[in-house]
């Protein structure tokens, strides 16, 4: 057990930018709304997912949209809304929160109904990185249901899905909802039971984002290199480092989609890395060469600070070191790769464990 | 009170058919569907508004979508779906269902839960006619509630919208689930009480329909005029009698879209009327006059037999007979006009009623 105060915050919302492969929505202004809400309600505690009682109930909140959009158009406390629209809906009174995924702003979105509601949140979420669509969470892989669901705009809308066909289905209607909504909107989903989060959760991804954040601003501050840093806390590798010389990036169908190049620096002089992109980095090339594929993490900071870039950021000449680290366990089996490996995602491609 | 058996259908949907002004979802398919199951459940009684008790709790139910698609893709029994997901949602027991529009299918989905849950209908409907959007019923115009309401696919897929910052933005979201789920769903609005229904349904649109069903197949036998049996039996006037030289039509934003042109035959000969839609006529012109415009009634009917023409039906040379009705009195009062006066959908122009 332990406390979210302001100071940690920081923190989680570097390692989160880091851990969100480029999406989950921006850190900066998830911290921005996550502090406010903490300085009116005071410190979150979270809960390791074994500290959970056994009749404990889990609310799982996230963001749902484009992040290109949601650096324009600031949530505000909606997550709470969507929050209480569930508890209402299934007449259940929840205990704690959980992310939805350790990616971005999503990462401290349930400290803002949990701080709220003075309820705690568990150290784990649904991705253990973040991915774009609904129902990549491992929760829905490995049999938690996916509906009810509630979605809650700023404006005043709120709508309930209790019934869809598949989770797959709860993302096609959500996301065109959440375009009318104005391409940003956020969600609760109905209540996990202790075992069930114990059993589908990433677990301890809050606390590892916290000790990456922590690790990164300790290496600022001692003028060490960040990347090292970064890479002494959480295993993973180098994959390039250089300069942004291309970009592609459009808002559709709800998404930031789009790709980057890459032209090596340094020890990579002479070498092109190209990434894809939908809200979260996707596939890594070099040439015809597969470097890197969901569900492994593709991850960029900026070279001199560590500070992660995501790809609503991203900016020709940018100068950033692309990191790789291996997906949770979770996601590599064959269930996992069926929702979030590249045949997933259209790549004509198998899934490649990253070498470290 | 009276009942709905498989021959007072048969007239209900051609009265309704010319009551929709072209839209509300095919007639003949409507039929059939209530047809089947009328043959497993038994007629269904009707109700007169003044005959409801005073705890009555009406369900108003309807189909959503483009009248195009809705001919391909045969809606089964998901407004009984929608009905019982409100009922649930609101924990309210219903006692009796009301059609949203006295148009095409529309008039008679509220039969299909009504025989299924072994219910009476009210005689009368939210439009007097059929519009293409949700928030366009005198019920909300009123004051009833637009909320919640229930959307159900023929998949499984259940979406309730239980707060909205206005009916527009009911329209709006419902619009954006029903084209994910195919361009056609049905859908159910919380209960009414009998008062509201007394005070802002259109009244007894339904023994209308029956009544110009009833008089264009007594022409039919009797090989007298159908166009002078339907004006019999509710006052209009005839504004053109031509031919279709020219239809553009395009199922777009799950909507049909489009404009057709008439030429003059016999006693019209010379003259040409163009007629704008969107699902339903809106709009008739000859040359820059306006001849007619919603929230007036413009319907088309076969001029041989009387059956009515429909949006998703219009071919080129089909011989048709242009009727014009006046709007009911609810829907030309400011607060009407500001929803489905011309304006409200787009045209400069002032509501010109329509002069008998």
């Amino acid at each position: 057990m332990w406390e979210v105060d302001e100071d940690i915050l920081e923190s989680i919302t570097i390692g989160a930018g880091i851990l969100g492969t480029g999406g989950g929505g921006n850190p900066y202004i998830g911290r921005l709304r996550a502090r406010q809400v903490l300085r009116q309600h005071g410190p979150v505690t979270v809960l390791d997912p074994e500290e959970l009682s056994s009749d404990a109930q889990i609310v799982c909140v996230g963001g749902i949209g484009a992040p290109t959009v949601g650096i324009e158009k600031v949530r505000d406390t909606q997550s709470y809304s969507a929050f209480r629209a569930i508890e209402k809906y299934t007449g259940i009174t929840a205990t704690a929160l959980i992310s939805n995924e350790i990616g971005g702003s999503n990462s401290v979105e349930e400290l803002i109904p949990a701080a709220m509601a003075g309820l705690p949140v568990v150290d784990g979420d649904g991705m253990g990185r973040a991915f774009p669509e609904y129902h990549m969470k491992t929760f829905f892989v490995y049999g938690v249901p996916y509906v009810p669901m509630a979605l809650c705009d700023e404006k005043g809308n709120t709508v309930i899905i209790p019934e869809a066909v598949s989770p797959e289905w709860v993302e096609r209607i959500a996301r065109a909802v959440t375009i009318q909504m104005g391409c940003v909107a956020v969600y609760a989903v109905a209540p996990m039971s202790a075992e069930q989060v114990v059993r589908t959760a990433i677990p301890r991804t809050l606390s590892l984002a916290r000790d990456l954040g922590a690790a990164v601003r300790e290496a600022r501050q001692h003028q060490e290199d960040p990347v090292d840093a970064i890479l002494a806390t959480c295993p993973g590798i180098v994959l390039m480092q250089g300069k942004i010389v291309d970009l592609d990036r459009a808002t559709t169908a709800g998404f930031a989609r789009g790709s980057m190049t890459i032209d090596g620096l340094g020890h990579y002089h002479g070498q092109r890395m190209d990434i894809e992109f939908q809200n979260e980095n996707l596939i890594a090339r070099q040439g015809d060469a597969i470097v890197c594929t969901v569900p492994d993490l593709i991850c960029l900071v900026d070279s001199d600070q560590g500070e992660p870039i995501t790809t609503e950021l991203l900016r020709y000449g940018f100068r950033v070191t692309v990191l790789g680290f291996p997906a949770p366990a979770l996601w590599t089996t064959p269930e996992g790769l069926a929702v979030v490996g590249p045949r997933a995602f259209g790549y004509d491609t198998d899934y490649t464990p990253l070498n470290l």
